[in-house]
């Protein structure tokens, strides 16, 4: 029987809180001590990868209190809660079944007489379909010529995690022979946005998938006229360039607009949906249905792995854990992801919507203010590119910031070039060892200001290369990790109604419905 | 006489400290009188921006506190200390003179017999006359036909800076009529960085602009090499595609590798070096030297702005004290920074080098640690894509982070949609309006999940559109916001020791000279 309990009413907890200041992260890292936990503390994860958290402040009694917390917490049993089909999202009463878009943890989830897992492989393999016939050019513009470039129109989920994921194959997919369409996105109403991506496609030649599950966010059918608007001024038929994704109930979904239609429903939430045909059409367009398949068994690995009670077997709980013990007992405020992958440029980005909008939240799953912070501020650029901008605070600043490393032993574009002694990639993956070290160990120095205090605690995460199969995997362990720390502070993960007051004070902006502060700033910004 | 002081040992400071909790946002910001707050509580800035604080948790009591601890700690005598030539970098025994790229504020700066704005003007001059005979297509590749792209290799302030500056203007440039060349990016070590950008163009009639100040950073000689790999490979001579920005004492300044060579010099930091060469010859081939010494101009009016005592005529002094209010006395850790333009995509992560690496520090000029938090988390993404992301955690999340909005009346593309009764740009201004006054204010409701405590502080820069002048305006304001912040904190906002430590154990790893956990490190990213 699950209980949905408060943080701070768990015995587990209370333990956990005891060890703080236990571990000295300088002393345990330094010598044949800090080789050691290198090689023990490290857990297999789908993919290829490992995560390592060696560099974390924590010790073998740390990690007992950690397992008992999840214990207590009944993490595991909760996560099977989430994907047997209950009613985890308890604010919007709603499933939540982002998994099933690529595997089956558990029991069959059977909703109105229709099993969800077969309805989202449906969608998926319709998807499929679509993209061969527009890469065979079955599917072709008006002059029967292939398309060339697919342009994603939606915003939030359904830009973030879909970006960052084309983003982190494009050059894989280019060496490997699988870029089959250029991928680009339209997100912000600023008509700076459209205009910019516009001007630099061929129109004519683009084929466009327009992403809204209620078919009534105003960015997205904002852009989509934008664009509907160039196509015309290009003497194109928009119909003809168009397929959308939505919910079956939408007013998009039988729309004579769309080349085709491809359906989520609510159980899938945009910041958990790039598994989902939000991210599967633009994904296989532009991969491949086969390279779509890869990053789908990487994600279900991943998910598999979640289901390990022993936290020395579940990254993502582990993860999870280590990280409210930071956030709670430690009191950091933040956790930088720092990935040593040009490729994972925007993957930051996607971690930001994925975790802050899921458990910033200030009340739990009943409505009742909780009394500890939750949902960190997650932030992050790739290395060694911040090692030339905020790792200065990061290393010497006055509050002690988490670290989330990835790194891969091989690039992805095959490319290298030999300067002084090592390859590019050689000189990458030193520096991020090298930065672990800097930030656990520190460094004194007779000169304070060249002095470095250390303490810092990072994890990494590594694997071979970035494939299709490690970026699932990379997927899945943050949305586990999220969904198992929203269950340890017992918040509703899958709501975001700190997202309403901003809507519903732009409409009245708009109709003129304004008086005080409102009516000033509107004025002000000549509205 | 000017005295550097702990922020700690201020009287100002306690006073400031006094006025904890005194003003109530939501209740300040509601009715006639928030009306008036966003009439009032605004200060005019260069490039015909205006920098509205009305909701902001300050009133005319915390203001004239505020004001007492700018004078006590003598901001605009250090300010002025820094302008003549003093050498404020006292880390690095160094004067800080990026201000005279743009203009002259105080005395002549004369320096071993050299008048240092003259220096730079002659730099700059250079700059323009390369700029203009590549234009001319006099300086043209081997075949005699003109560059069509210029690719900027540099990292840290040789990148984030200019990039951020280009992505800014390149809309407003096509709009009219100003972009000459397009520019592209090339920083990361990763060799999947400068692989993707070589696939993107072509090299033939491509300009490379390798920017190191010492001529040593290892990162972009790395991707020098990768580029001359490139040109060579094409059957080109990559002496005649590539100039150099770089101090004249460098491995670079004299070499026959480059078609010219730009000299900046110690005294300008990576961070602070938009306006010189290190911006000056990617932006003037870009746009032409007359866009770019527009940007200069508004910058150098936004310098002299920051000369003002009274904290009501000095917008970058004010968001400064403001930002120490909420950092030290209400105990914020972060700032986000929120441009409703998606111009301004780079423009938070410009300032995440900025801010952070400047002020992220815990010792004082004198290497005294300090008893007081310094430089915030800097993190953020434009708006409207913000909203559909991170903003729950920032609506309704534990911790409350105040917010820097940015928003211009008119768009630069000069397209725009009508849909539903407003266009693309009113939905845009519409929505930073709501968004500010939401933070604000909140919104009570019966559903605890529904519900907003608001209490939320932000400020916002509104311009009329960004142009050169409003941009160039916008870089010096949080520039020398920053300054003004480490004059308070009394640390040195100059130097960036922090950043050392790391490169010396990266080279270690590549020496293979490592033991325990370096090596282990090390052994399992097979370097």
């Amino acid at each position: 029987m699950i209980s949905w309990k408060n943080l701070d009413t768990l015995a587990a907890y209370e333990k956990l809180a005891a060890t703080k200041g236990r571990v000295k992260l300088n002393e345990a890292m330094s010598g044949e001590n800090g080789a050691r936990r290198v090689a023990e503390y490290s857990v297999p994860m789908a993919g290829g990868l490992a995560y390592n958290f060696a560099a974390k402040a924590v010790d073998d009694e740390v990690l007992s209190a950690l397992q008992a917390l999840a214990d207590e917490a009944q993490l595991t049993d909760k996560y099977a809660a989430l994907y047997n089909g209950e009613v985890i999202n308890t604010g919007e009463k709603r499933r939540v079944l982002h998994q099933l878009t690529r595997g089956q943890q558990g029991e069959a989830v059977v909703v109105d007489g229709m099993d969800k897992r077969q309805f989202y492989v449906a969608q998926q393999k319709k998807a499929a379909e679509f993209a061969a016939k527009v890469h065979a050019g079955e599917i072709a513009n008006a002059a029967g010529e292939k398309f060339t470039t697919v342009v994603q129109i939606g915003i939030g989920g359904s830009d973030l995690g879909p970006r960052a994921m084309y983003l982190a194959l494009e050059q894989w997919a280019k060496q490997t022979g699988n870029l089959k369409l250029e991928a680009r996105f339209i997100s912000n109403v600023d008509p700076d946005d459209a205009a910019s991506v516009l001007k630099s496609i061929d129109v004519a030649h683009s084929l466009f998938v327009l992403v809204s599950k209620s078919g009534t966010t105003l960015e997205t059918l904002t852009n989509e006229s934008f664009v509907k608007d160039a196509l015309k001024n290009a003497g194109l038929d928009a119909s003809k360039h168009m397929v959308a994704v939505t919910s079956e109930t939408s007013p998009l979904a039988k729309s004579s607009d769309y080349l085709a239609a491809f359906f989520m429903d609510d159980f899938i939430g945009g910041r958990y949906s790039s598994t989902s045909c939000v991210g599967g059409v633009v994904l296989s367009l532009a991969f491949g249905p086969e390279v779509f398949a890869r990053f789908l068994d990487g994600a279900a690995q991943a998910d598999a792995t979640a289901k390990e009670k022993d936290i020395r077997r579940n990254p993502a709980m582990l993860d999870a854990l280590i990280g409210v013990y930071e956030r709670n007992v430690l009191g950091y405020p933040a956790t930088a992801v720092l990935p040593y992958s040009q490729a994972l440029s925007r993957f930051p980005a996607h971690l930001q919507q994925l975790d802050m909008e899921s458990n910033g939240k200030s009340v739990n799953r009943f409505g009742e203010p909780v009394d500890y912070v939750t949902g960190p501020i997650i932030f992050g650029e790739p290395g060694t590119n911040g090692q030339h901008s905020f790792y200065q605070l990061l290393h010497q600043g006055t509050d002690i910031i988490p670290l989330q490393f990835v790194g891969f032993r091989k690039n992805q574009a095959g490319m290298d070039v030999d300067i002084q002694g090592s390859t590019s990639q050689q000189k990458l993956c030193a520096n991020v060892a090298a930065q672990i070290m800097a930030f656990a160990c520190g460094k004194d120095d007779d000169n304070p200001n060249k002095a470095f205090a250390g303490g810092r605690p990072s994890s990494i995460i590594i694997g071979e290369q970035l494939t299709p199969e490690a970026l699932g995997a990379l997927l899945s362990h943050f949305e586990n990790k999220v969904m198992f720390q929203g269950f340890i502070w017992n918040v509703n993960s899958f709501d975001q109604e700190g997202v309403q007051l901003g809507k519903v004070l732009a409409k009245r902006v708009l109709a003129h419905d304004t008086d005080g502060a409102l009516k000033a700033y509107s004025d002000l910004l000549d509205i």
